[in-house]
């Protein structure tokens, strides 16, 4: 691998990771509106508030570099993906007769892609600091 | 599966789920601990801090029945291990100058336990519900 | 001020401290609990939502000496008591349908109280060092 | 009181919300960054951490209307601007010698001055009300 992949790999990774901020820190924001003032849909509102905590946590996660663990980040973007995936599904389901959830699902879905392209790019960083 | 072991098997869920949610409170606590008042160590202050966040965002998860999704549970109960595992063994490095760090590990080290158990119990759940 | 009177004081200090952080840990989680399947009360579930994580930040911060800021501190206990005084009342008026509220009025009762207890040793604390 | 200007103090109310929230989300991003990573400085990783936390709880509890309570709110607030204030005097001290402490205390006077703004407003609301 030559230099300038190297850097070019570093910089696509930060441009994901602030993409994966932003899209974090707009989905704790969109959950949390979504899970207040639910009536008769407690599941939605049980997996918003997890959401906003999972996605909280991610965020928080990529803003402290001094101890970033790969396994425990990777796994961490697998637990953001899974969780939005399902919180999206959920919300989709009403998002015609609440303005909230349609919100939520978008910044859900938002989320999910913002850490897949995250996840893959430290994926290829991995495969390629191990050739 | 005869009734009788379906029924022990929610009984130790719930079991592990109470042990689970004790382990990450503790370790919790003892994350935010560590995290604090540290002097040439910020890979352990910043590694504490998210396992903080982590054990936080596991223990409210377990406490948000009406909105269990299965894959993302077990993905979290992934990365609290990752992450309590990396945090246990950075702290274990210089446990012996700071009593903080050591019980740091330690509480680490029992999340990571609780949670690797209460994996098994849901992994178990689940073949048997499929098979 | 005697020195034993002032090593008095700084002991019930952390008698205090250690029963507030208690109280706001069992707080958290009995608001997060109480939170979570709600159907047609979304005061109350929006209420509990904001206590625990009103519990959560005062309880970390008790557990960061290295930063504490007697201001921002005694501020953060007048919160605290505000927020379950206002949500002990509102699960108050269903704990007899529900035993999550009875459970988690009950919690916020005790924050309260511990807090407040914790608010008057360090306003007494403040006012013995400026005499 | 007029129709109009009660219109008004609510349109002026929702604007300085939204101010207050995107300061809070930027606060508790630049405070989590700025205790990442700190050397010799215990107490303003100890601030800015503690800072992150009062921010994201300020930040939910606006976002939850279904459950506002006044008092709460209004002590939240006050907890907020006295946290932040604190915080960003910490940061300011060595705002010459680290960029995340030059963001992070600018973050924190930004914040500030949302939430006395806010606060402000819903004084003013509520001494209308109450004439």
């Amino acid at each position: 691998m030559s230099m300038k992949d190297m850097k070019d790999a570093q910089k696509m990774d930060m441009a994901g990771m602030q993409a994966c901020i932003e899209a974090c820190s707009a989905c704790e924001q969109a959950c949390t509106v979504c899970a207040d003032g639910m009536m008769d849909m407690p599941r939605c509102a049980s997996m918003c508030a997890s959401t906003a905590d999972v996605c909280n946590t991610m965020m928080r996660m990529m803003m402290r570099p001094a101890g970033y663990d790969m396994a425990a980040m990777m796994s961490m973007l697998e637990t953001t993906i899974a969780m939005c995936k399902a919180c999206a599904a959920e919300c989709m389901m009403h998002a015609d007769m609440r303005e909230e959830c349609r919100m939520c699902a978008q910044a859900c879905m938002e989320c999910q892609k913002a850490c897949e392209a995250m996840l893959m790019s430290m994926k290829s960083m991995k495969s390629m600091s191990m050739s």
